[in-house]
């Protein structure tokens, strides 16, 4: 064989080995402004390998590119001279990234807009987990826990901290913050352990709980203290909104955003727990429509096509109470048809039930939604795990029996060539979050992550941020750029793809998200125009 | 749909899922004494997951079946009361484990029984990599070169310790030892010494050495100090023989292990450095020779049918310089066809040449082979790596564009869906090592790994240990307890496959391989017998 021969033959064993890609058609039609903005986005990233990712810092060791989130971000570093913002970074800030398909709301916006609205209502009241007053001893460990209650209760305590202080106390809020004890850091102190207990911080995600079960136990306790905040309506509202601005800012133009409709009724703004699910979609609807019209006003109607809701409840609850759940979810659909995008049940799937326990409510649920003729498919989490044949990646199987339209998370299906291809014949999409598999786990960091597999078999990728209020990654750009940093077969052509394909696999109806990606191709074309003119060098 | 219907439709799509199976064959057709040997090890492993790997100990944290070998081992513990040796484990020992087909054979045998070799041998002469004499502040990092000398140097300094020491000095092993600083240990810290420098430990491999990159750098240096010793003719030939005995003694019956010949002649028993390569290969043959005739006088023929070794150099020379190493083991073959097994290069995919530097002296190595009528397949390095697309990546494509019989590691594949599928359908079987790939940092633990998904590609897998002496994992029992420990698919009967498959794609002649697969048989269903008769629960 001639060395002509060989390296003709080498180009074809590649073109074949990546046939199934999706990124395929753009990379076979690309504007000259793509092919230089692809370029740019290269010799940026090769250069930043040399001058960023090369070279251990002070505080930080094994500086790597795609390492570890919480310590390795070039924004969120704990050492604020260990890394600059890198430029790669900021062409991710700046790229339209379509779809926001896995996020669950209740861990979407930035935790201190939460704290600020928090200490604007004075109705709020705070308790502690701690069977005792908190203390230097117990801080670490205990969670605040919030609630609106109408009626100042008169606690025996001042403090969360008092000597006589026990844990059914709740205490207003503004009050135990203002007598926290000062050895503790007095309202300061107490500010910074109510914002640490709603995130996991490094030492735990790599060090302590360095595990898939022990950092879902720390994960749910984030939820603890902010549950109670979420659930009172005023602020529900204000944090929607949140959500979708930060969101629009990073340069997602739609999303589809899960709610966990556990709990049956919100708290209305007098400390009544009474506001019923069909009043969360009423609150929702109103805000996605101011939104859109202060937008139009600006000029700024590209920018956001809406939001729909995924409707959840948890994988804890029995087969008869799920049915309470689908029976609701239709009846949402039927009042608000344009809101709600389908149903999902979560949970650590390593510990919660196996979708096994919920084939018979779930098979009804299809039925009935058939027989109503609704558009409200299942859109469920499966395979998030590390486990070979466990309960969590065998629920991959009957996600895609159940004829699931997309798969939350989908970490495990690489393990399982039939499901690719039914995935890849079928048009369901994975919903991949990169960081948030990192964090809780499932991968080291982000080379060993099997996200290049999934797009070699040619499966419909959706990048998502799923906690990001909980992991620090507010927006997709950090999962965007934790991808593409990663990888050197992934250029911007490649992201490109993911972002397009976020609204192609959405619940939007043909006619909107037409209108979408065409939109998107618009914003996307003036991106590449403009990355394409940078220098690399400089 | 019917539950009914459901679940058989379900069970279908696992069938198909796992149609590709290499060791579907063997599960459709089990005796009865494998099924109940194949419970009795899930039994076992389901005891275990909760007696032994559900709880953290004092000394290692964040304990989980399949965890970091060198905190997580059963028997090499730095915690000796953390985890008693476990059944499982116990199960794998007795376990007939077919060939090793992958192992570089100066880092297979025992280093403390290297150690004892070497004190033996009054002509060897010890030097330290430091500039100035080993202390205190320099001895974590100094590395200790050991040589032959015949003609006793008279060095300025008594001591590796002593102000006056330079690195060039070469002084007698054993008065170094003596008078090794009593500061540092004195001799027992000279052996504590030179043992630390030829293993990677875990504060290396799990802290300062987290990365792919730099555990590497570590790891080569482990063979500063076996080198020396290695490649003196009389250690040579008792490590060789130590090599086989241990590997009979762990149930491996056949070895390929791979020869580094980049170094073009060993020191005699006299200190000359004039021993070619085919003398490494009759005392390796006479070796071989020995112990058959050994175990046949005990009765114990089955346990050993030989071995053959893969010839290798390094991937840091010149394509040129390829040329006569190719040319030295056609040359080799010609004069012992039943040694030789194959070729190699060798060396750190990531930093070293990729093969695409040497497809002309690697194709011209194949015509030659070819026009000669030789039996002498390339049995390449590839894809031992992490990367996505660089060179370590890539050089998958080549090693099977230049018709490598096996691929060693071949840890990226599972990125490359056709490379998969012409592995599977051209019988290229994986030489995949788990605890090497985990402590030079490809994986974090063995649930990461993704030996899963070859097993559901259908590509032949054959276990092996690379480097057991470096990693403190002797045998391949270590290896097997890995993979059957983390994964809930992967049973007895799974590893039963991988051992025959270990046989089916050696190099051994048609004939010879039938006889040894048939001897594995043999010995396969009486180790079935004896794990049928355990009591799980015991």
């Amino acid at each position: 064989m001639s060395l002509q021969d060989y390296y003709s033959t080498r180009s074809d064993l590649i073109s074949q080995d990546r046939a199934r890609r999706r990124d395929n058609i753009r990379l076979a039609s690309l504007t000259e402004a793509e092919k230089r903005a692809d370029k740019v986005v290269r010799d940026i990233r090769a250069a930043e390998e040399t001058s960023v990712w090369n070279s251990d810092h002070e505080s930080i060791k094994n500086i790597f590119p795609g390492m570890e989130f919480l310590t390795g971000s070039p924004i969120l570093s704990t050492s604020k001279e260990a890394i600059d913002a890198t430029r790669l970074f900021k062409v991710m800030t700046k790229m339209p990234k379509g779809a926001l398909l896995h996020a669950h709301l209740d861990a979407t916006a930035d935790k201190k807009f939460l704290w600020e609205l928090a200490l604007r209502h004075p109705i709020l009241h705070v308790r502690a987990t701690t069977p005792g007053p908190v203390s230097a001893a117990n801080i670490s460990s205990a969670l605040p826990e919030f609630m609106p209650i109408s009626e100042p209760q008169l606690s025996g305590a001042l403090s969360l901290t008092d000597a006589g202080y026990s844990a059914d106390k709740w205490i207003p809020l503004s009050q135990a913050r203002e007598a926290f004890d000062p050895a503790l850091g007095g309202p300061a102190g107490f500010d910074k352990w109510v914002l640490d207990s709603m995130v996991i911080n490094p030492a735990e995600a790599y060090g302590t709980h360095n595990t898939v079960t022990k950092i879902w136990q720390k994960f749910v306790t984030t939820f603890r203290a902010s549950t109670g905040l979420f659930l009172y309506r005023p602020i529900y509202n204000d944090y929607v909104r949140q959500f979708f601005l930060e969101s629009i800012a990073d340069g997602i133009s739609y999303m589809e955003p899960r709610i966990n409709f556990y709990t049956k009724f919100m708290f209305d703004a007098s400390g009544e727990q009474n506001v019923p699910h069909r009043e969360w979609l009423r609150d929702f609807d109103r805000i996605v429509k101011e939104i859109k019209e202060e937008l139009k006003n600006e000029g700024r109607e590209d920018e956001f096509f809406g939001a729909k809701i995924i409707y959840t409840t948890v994988r804890i609850i029995t087969p008869e109470e799920l049915q309470w759940y689908t029976e609701d979810c239709i009846a949402l659909k039927q009042e608000f048809p344009h809101l709600i995008a389908g149903f999902d049940v979560v949970g650590d799937e390593n510990v919660c039930r196996p979708l096994t326990d919920y084939i018979a409510p779930l098979l009804a649920f299809n039925a009935r939604v058939a027989e109503l003729g609704l558009d409200l498919p299942l859109l469920l989490h499966a395979g998030e795990t590390l486990t070979d044949g466990g309960k969590a990646d065998t629920n991959l199987y009957d996600a895609l029996l159940l004829g699931t339209k997309r798969i939350g998370h989908g970490f495990s299906i690489v393990k399982h060539p039939k499901l690719m291809d039914m995935c890849r014949e079928q048009g369901i999409a994975l919903e991949v979050c990169p960081i948030s598999n990192e964090i809780l786990r499932l991968t080291s960091s982000m080379p060993m992550h099997p996200l290049p597999i999934m797009l070699n078999n040619g499966i419909p990728v959706a990048l998502s941020s799923d906690d990001p209020a909980v992991f620090g990654s507010m927006g997709l750009s950090y999962d965007f750029f934790q991808v593409i940093v990663s990888s050197e077969v992934t250029g911007l052509i490649t992201l490109g793809q993911m972002a397009r394909d976020s609204l192609e696999f959405s619940t939007l109806p043909t006619s909107e998200k037409e209108e979408a990606i065409a939109s998107w191709e618009r914003r996307w074309h003036r991106f590449v125009e403009e990355v394409a003119s940078l220098d690399p060098s400089a």
